[in-house]
């Protein structure tokens, strides 16, 4: 586990466990992107996919926000797709479009023909990146690795792209169940592989995006999901560093996604953090849940709303404030910075 | 009140009003639609707007599934975007991309300048379906009448069509809050003259179509759209018909939608019914909640799924089935068929 210079563990890996902390760590889903503007100068020159592939640049980008806004953890830079890509998916960002898949999956002999993934040889660059990261970072602040969950993964090779119905994930699986669990158990273990190598490269936490997971009703969820995260979860704890997992949409869902496991429970803004933690029992640490869209909103507005969450999550240790979703790329850098600063200072309040 | 034949009220109505039924009322949202053989023959003809405005159209479409069908309700065809045209929006039907407003609303301006609308002059098409609907149907079913939730429709207002994110209509509520409550205020006074309107053309339930406000948190519902939709439900109240409260992904607004009012809320499949029900308490009837996507699936899945929801709603009167959303374009007629007898032959084994 890190240390700082203090010798007491960042208050990010002491909240996820559910110990006492100074002031409530604060991190943001993109807070390496679009709004800030020393990332935009880098994506003038280099691609999406180049900065994820050159550690360098991905360290960089990695690094910004910890510079610019004081948050309690850096997220490495990496898009929820690399996985896939040697999987065998011809994956491409159209511009504006986010991220498209020219072979979607949706046959026995699609998933077939998806390869298995050795993360030291097909993604050395995000493990490169890590260490870089690490070694800058130097103990300040500890390093968070991800990867998308087995749906949410799913849901982008079968739809082709982001979807609002998730139709055909959602006939894949009632209409051919066996070709969804044999796409579902590949995913698990590249992604449980994806994340251990993360881990043992020097991510200190692990968040599980499962993002589209809230299109589903909780007896899919329990069938052709929970399994697979779990798998994920189980095999991950082995490792020692906590595990957050994350949704949007999943107010009716919370019990299901505490099952599948994780250390903290990511929520997004559809629900009252109090009430969610409520569902969840006091024996798991939360994250959440400010809506993205309150930070292009007059600065009087924002913080009452930081400070409503913080209100929510008072009494208890455990609470990681972040966003409900990823920040938006029209969002003032300096909103994102006052919410850091509103949480540090307010936080001892409640 | 409608009578049947023979002089009990119809179950649909029954079960709005919490009170024992021979078996579970069943409708579909969208039980007139694109799925349906005989409403795609009438569109080759007719564009969406032609049939709206022909009360004949409109009322041969209302039809079609109560007597493919057998449900226990009709619901009058028309769209939900239809009062904002008198109120000066210029609609347009994009081929396969819905809706599409050209002007959308955005400022004080464009606020000020939306008209008031007289239901029997800017819409008597609409309330002469109703009446057609009503003696054709001679009391064999009964008629909803719907209109779209002040919230939804200021989301399409703003948007000018559907969304993912919903930022411009949450940039106006957190940056112009006055001209967003001046909108909301509008569109509560048009709702509600619209749908007491189509009571006293003879609709015997209105459904309120609060499609999108799952989309909000819950602080924001509480200030900016349950006065609205508040107002609404207390002046339709003194109608003396049923109210259906409708939305998606509600699972963590319920209490705040049961607060604004209904007598029976309307809930997708992303919760539990039986969770959902339990958080509204007993006093009110519950509408859903079987995902659409399930009528894509093989018959034995459908058919676990239908006994799934009954179970949950079993024990206390007050259920009305029906889809989370609308049935989709894809669906195969003989599934939704199905569905009725289904509901029909097990809600009493439960």
């Amino acid at each position: 586990m890190a240390m700082t210079m203090t010798g007491v563990a960042p208050r990010l890996l002491r909240a996820c466990r559910r110990e006492p902390v100074d002031c409530t760590p604060v991190w943001f889903m993109r807070q390496a992107g679009r709004y800030l503007p020393e990332y935009r100068r880098l994506r003038e020159r280099y691609g999406l996919l180049d900065i994820c592939r050159t550690p360098e640049l991905a360290a960089e980008v990695t690094l910004q926000p910890v510079r610019a806004l004081d948050v309690d953890a850096a997220i490495v830079f990496a898009d929820i797709l690399l996985p896939l890509i040697p999987m065998g998916i011809e994956l491409e960002f159209a511009a504006g479009e986010g991220p498209v898949i020219r072979n979607p999956v949706r046959s026995a002999g699609a998933v077939e023909a998806l390869r298995p993934v050795v993360p030291e040889e097909d993604l050395p660059f995000v493990l490169e990146t890590v260490r870089l990261v690490r070694r800058e970072l130097d103990g300040h602040v500890p390093l968070i690795g991800f990867a998308g969950a087995p749906f949410t993964l799913a849901s982008y090779l079968i739809e082709g792209s982001a979807s609002r119905q998730y139709l055909e994930t959602k006939m894949l699986m009632l209409q051919a169940p066996a070709v969804w669990h044999a796409l579902m158990s590949k995913l698990a273990e590249v992604v449980t592989g994806y994340l251990r190598a993360q881990v043992r490269a020097g991510a200190q936490a692990i968040q599980l995006f499962d993002s589209w997971v809230g299109c589903l009703s909780p007896v899919d969820y329990r069938s052709y999901v929970l399994p697979y995260s779990r798998r994920v979860a189980v095999e991950l704890a082995e490792e020692g560093v906590p595990l957050i997992h994350f949704g949007t949409g999943t107010a009716g869902l919370l019990e299901l996604i505490r099952a599948a496991g994780g250390d903290v429970i990511g929520i997004d803004w559809r629900i009252d953090l109090g009430a969610a933690w409520e569902r969840l029992g006091s024996d798991v640490a939360i994250q959440g849940n400010l809506d993205p869209v309150t930070l292009l909103g007059p600065r009087q507005v924002l913080e009452g709303r930081v400070r409503d969450v913080l209100a929510q999550a008072a009494g208890r240790p455990g609470h990681i404030f972040n966003l409900g979703h990823g920040v938006l790329p029209q969002t003032p850098p300096e909103n994102v910075k006052a919410v850091v600063e509103m949480v540090h200072e307010y936080s001892g309040q409640f």
